[in-house]
């Protein structure tokens, strides 16, 4: 059954009679169509009672029909593709007495919706799309693992361009050229390479500080592989670290160990966070850990489950997520060490494989 | 008068309490901070009547500080942001009877809205906010005319990198490390490298296609550049056209000058699309240009005004947009050649200067 069948049949049992998804991830989860259509609407229909429908500007139509075998709306940048959708739905006698939209669909978009359909019960489709999109299948899971081996790939370009006098802004472009050379197209985020004190913001942005003896150096990467987002952060010492560094490194390390251990089904997802915080704050160094353990990752770089402290929902076989512990000491150090991680029945694997053992270039 | 204070000036005439930016380009656009918080919650709020507010993830405070003096309401990844704006609202006697929303804000944080001020009219921040985008100052064209050397820049890499058998990813890798050596940090989007046919899909997918003599190459790429963007389009060809692909690219150059020479304050935006789609048909070509002439351009690679022939807004001095027509013949030939544009007194400045004649490599 492919996926548009499934969400059908879940739209059947909760009684939904339309299903929009207008986000980039839900209509490449949906149809495997992925382009960034910038602000003219692109998405996927589907119904309890008929063939889906795709609605995109004219100049994808080619692109499309390669992918999803659905009749297609085109629509010219003079046209209204929402009068276009009106004309097809009333013309197919859609039922609509129930319309699922997801929950970060525009307020503009949400407008036009109940201008079309001003006496349907409009909720939110979020259960439906992320919810199915939490357990991933077997395929998912092999191109998770290729994006995390990229990213792997990704750390060791880094670490390979370190040198005196090189600037953070500079080892992200050698990281970014040698991952494009093997056909990535797309990184997950913006990489980040901080070194030393830098990295004591745990946003912060690389410049053009040069790396000195002695530093540290985080990096923070992924790439978009087939679709699918990895995320990885590596610390390293360019130099022999001091004694404060060393221990700041062994506690977060400690913390990350921690939390995978603790990682199996039917554990809540906010032990994972609760143990990695408590081997930070027993080592003193609790206000320095200012963000969750972790975040989902597949489609969306970020995605559900937030692996927050407060997240009482419990783990399943096929989840994906990061667990990626750190402390930041504000213009001195800042230390993170993050995994991608697959559960399984018998608990975590990281996706990322790069060595988290304490690494001196 | 800063930003702010000229967005609290109009809220004042037009009878807004509230307004809230979240958007990450307003957000930049008022108080000079740019970051990706991804899904977490980053706004700016201004009170007609009382100072500013940021609300933001705790772990950005340290480097929003450097750059906005207001208060700051930070929130871990387990507190709810919108029950601490709840509360400095009340605390503060804020009066919000209307308020601004931008229309691009998600139905979720909309829902947050209604739940907070149930009684309080929410109307559309977009006329205040993106309206008073539509004009460059001074410093914003500087900028600009930045990012377009940039973008030069990555076309002249570009062509460097042309040889025989080299794929359509590996210039587009040799492009990027160009531009990041340079200190680019961002891409306005993921840059395109399209070699003959495959040029003919106007949103086409750079991939493993090796570049062979004769062959066309389609470049449309841009940076971002302190905050704002830059977006070329050049076709080349690697040996010499055949007859079609030179009449097609002198077509589009035709469509492209006549066009600019069109722009002057007053005139229609409509006109600028109706001119060149003219020279477009008269040439045989006119089912094979897809799109509107082109864009607004500024913070957002896309922002208004939109481009498209039935807009009847009035040009005016101070707008920066793109022209960018094009032909696309299917799996024949694509070519697209796209100027920045400054719309002065005097007429169209084009900020992108690489020159336009039609080139052999």
């Amino acid at each position: 059954m492919t996926r548009a069948e499934t969400l059908q049949q879940k739209m059947r049992e909760e009684k939904i009679d339309v299903l929009m998804a207008q986000s980039r991830p839900n209509v490449f989860y949906i149809s495997g169509f992925d382009a960034d259509p910038h602000e003219r609407l692109l998405a996927v229909l589907l119904f309890a009672e008929a063939d889906p429908l795709v609605i995109c500007p004219a100049m994808e139509i080619n692109q499309i029909k390669k992918i999803i075998d659905a009749p297609i709306i085109g629509y010219s940048d003079t046209e209204n593709p929402w009068e276009k959708l009106q004309q097809y739905l009333s013309k197919k006698q859609i039922a609509m007495q129930t319309i699922a939209l997801e929950s970060g669909i525009s307020w503009s978009r949400l407008k036009e919706w109940q201008r079309i359909a001003p006496d349907s019960q409009l909720v939110e489709a979020d259960g439906l799309l992320t919810g199915s999109r939490l357990i991933k299948s077997a395929e998912e899971q092999s191109y998770m693992k290729e994006a995390a081996a990229l990213a792997d790939q990704g750390i060791a370009a880094g670490i390979a361009a370190l040198k005196e006098g090189i600037t953070e802004v500079e080892v992200v472009a050698a990281i970014e050229y040698a991952l494009k050379k093997k056909g990535v197209r797309e990184m997950s985020f913006q990489p980040m390479v901080l070194f030393g004190g830098n990295g004591g913001d745990p946003h912060g942005v690389p410049g053009s500080t040069p790396l000195q003896k002695g530093s540290s150096v985080l990096f923070d990467l992924g790439v978009m592989w087939k679709g699918y987002a990895s995320d990885i952060t590596r610390t390293v010492f360019f130099g022999e670290p001091d004694e404060e560094s060393r221990r700041v490194y062994e506690t977060v390390l400690r913390a990350l160990q921690t939390s995978l251990s603790a990682a199996a089904p039917g554990e809540t997802i906010g032990r994972l966070d609760h143990t990695a915080r408590s081997v930070i704050e027993e080592a003193g160094y609790g206000e320095y850990f200012p963000h969750r353990i972790g975040h989902g990752i597949g489609i969306d770089v970020h995605e559900l489950p937030s692996m927050h402290a407060n997240n009482n929902d419990l783990l399943k076989p096929g989840m994906t997520f990061t667990i990626e512990p750190g402390i930041y000491i504000p213009g001195k150090i800042g230390v993170r060490i993050e995994d991608d991680v697959l559960l399984t029945e018998d608990g975590a694997v990281t996706l990322t494989k790069t060595p988290v053992s304490l690494t001196v270039v």
